[in-house]
């Protein structure tokens, strides 16, 4: 089990750098598995090109390690935060991707400009507080996570599993670390495209809230008919 | 006659990957056989890269599969109102690709800025308006169909072979699935263009009128001079 | 020897493709033996993929095919009006490039706002006015190549191996074919930082002329150290 | 020795490329030797594609060649002045690298927009002055070097590893060849986000200086804890 979650990991972090989400050895995935209360995670600053199953590292949810030869990725105890606070999240992404940072860079939210982000954010992408100096000197990966479960609040992390920390970067969830670097992916997609519709409108309104709400049930509603899996 | 149609289908599907204007399994193809009444459409949500001429959805004129293993397209009503409204489509493409999307979701026309677009849409390539929240409850993918079919009139369909949907994406046509989908490539690089020059120049005028009749007419025109196969 | 020449310009039509410069088969390279009187073109609208050495067309000082089994491009008489015009040229592209052709469509000049612009071409690259309807209705290809002329009174040729013809896409020489595809690669990454700037600061000035001068004469001037080829 | 230090250069010169940092013959990267001497560079001029470690030209620290059968690159008496001014640097790189140059197009400082910055250059990245006519009469690359000292004053070139010259482009340095290359195209990726958040917000301010010094110290400080090699 825990070595099918490595596996998994690992190859959620490949495909990562195969989506050009990533430069150098930026950005980690994580997966849990929840029965065994183990969070696999990318070691810190290792190449993508050479990273093996076996170099993921095992951490409990006190971001102890417990298994793997190496360091895990620095921000491990900000996806540890995450994992606590959202029981129905199976993966976590975090990345430097170009256009989402832009926003986190600018502190703005990504306003749902078209059925392209309305099929998989329900609402804007939201943008949290920056630290205050005593946060960071408490713990500065910890906090992050405190600050982004402190804005998710009112908000459902299954309809909304992405937000930007502020003059930061994204940090991005789904049921798996494959589908996490899926919504990676979207997210980065539909921040070029806001970008983009700014340059053209620089007071371009979100899309109605009917045809909003339409296009996110009709991939993920009870009633969801895209795709294959639902019957 | 369908197993070369769901090739062809197949192909074109395939191309549109190559071309960069679709990430993960968003966007379709579809191609039409007149005669017999059949429609050949890529599946819903299924990879390209796994994606087989096998695994194309036939469906009739009234969008009901007639033959195939997977759910068609979610967007096929849509395609069935275009083939219907538009005789002489004989292939038709949706994507999200990123800069016709630009436009659609700033619910801007792409006015023709230079010859690259005269030789290809002949004038503004138009938006539609929104569907009501009536409309989108009564069958949101059919009237998606009814609102281009809506913008299209007094448009030929074969010399303006793109729309817009407003907050949405483009809907792209031709005479083949092969074609409609050089028109998205096409529209797609247009749109690019667009966006930069009126980064450089907000109030950039389309070129003069006998220009655009010219390119167009040397492409498309009874006396078409350009490529091989017009004599 | 035209069969080398021939070997050249396919070549030279391929980099073209290889540098990213062209979308579908827009684009085409000529290039020209002076002493037979023989321009060397590729075939119009034939795939980048397909093409070889035997598919290019020769063509002579009046445009009239003289060799070849296909169709030349549909701009070879703008080509033949710069080489009788342009004694020192030996080879000629045009492209729909993205960054050039934004320019183009903006009827922007691309001033020298560095010394990569300095480096390669003297002074601004320059943009033509638009042809009138009766010199489109007199030879539109060559009525182009007429204000491409026009525009470059003054000018040298040699020092400045591209222009931007309004409304539409640059074309570019060079002592080669070779030499006038790369030129057109330079001018596509000039442009792209040239819009870059002006983004960033919308009232840019040239750089001073001494570095201009400077930066040109070391890469082209009678003293020229770089590279390998000068002693 | 020197046979190791050419192969470094010759390999940080190919990453150069491989990251899409180089267009044509721009760029190069160089070594330095403390002990013997002897700085190893890029031959000017010579394509990355047939570039051998062989072809690598050793200069001493008057820029004078004493081993090589190539000239080297024009910019050598740039990299000699700043290898002199700055003892702990161990690698040289210049690119005229897109979003960098656009910056230095414009004489525009980055600022630190973001931790992506923090993590790696500690402050706003400077731009120098333009070189007077007689800076340029007296001697243009080692003059180049001059300013950028100039600039420098002040400034840790260990944890500020890169400058803009201005209407120019970008030199950067780090304790060898290899992380020279690495933070080119971090400042390459910095500059395309620092971009893309003034296309947003024009007055974007740089993030508040406790998470500034915090990322650049868990990156860079004594105590810096990410990665595998500290302990």
């Amino acid at each position: 089990m825990p070595g099918q979650l490595k596996r998994d990991v690992q190859q959620a972090n490949l495909l990562l750098a195969r989506y050009g989400l990533v430069t150098l050895t930026w950005g980690n995935v994580s997966g849990i598995d929840r029965l065994k209360g183990r969070i696999v995670i990318k070691p810190s600053g290792v190449d993508y090109d050479v990273m093996t199953a076996d170099d993921m590292v095992v951490v409990d949810l006190d971001g102890r390690v417990v298994d793997g030869h190496l360091r895990p990725s620095s921000d491990t105890p900000t996806h540890v935060e995450l994992y606590k606070a959202f029981p129905n999240v199976g993966g976590i992404v975090h990345t430097h991707s170009t256009y989402a940072t832009i926003f986190a860079q600018a502190c703005r939210e990504i306003p749902c400009l078209g059925t392209t982000h309305a099929d998989h954010f329900s609402g804007p992408v939201p943008v949290t507080r920056f630290l205050t100096a005593e946060e960071v000197h408490a713990g500065y990966e910890r906090e992050t996570g405190k600050i982004i479960i402190e804005r998710m609040a009112g908000l459902d992390p299954s309809s909304m599993p992405a937000v930007l920390v502020a003059g930061h970067a994204p940090f991005v969830w789904g049921k798996s670390a494959a589908e996490a670097v899926r919504n990676s992916l979207i997210l980065e997609r539909v921040a070029e495209m806001a970008l983009g519709s700014f340059q053209l409108k620089p007071d371009v309104p979100a899309i109605p809230s009917h045809i909003q709400e339409k296009h996110y049930q009709r991939k993920h509603g009870p009633k969801a008919y895209y795709g294959q899996d639902k019957a």
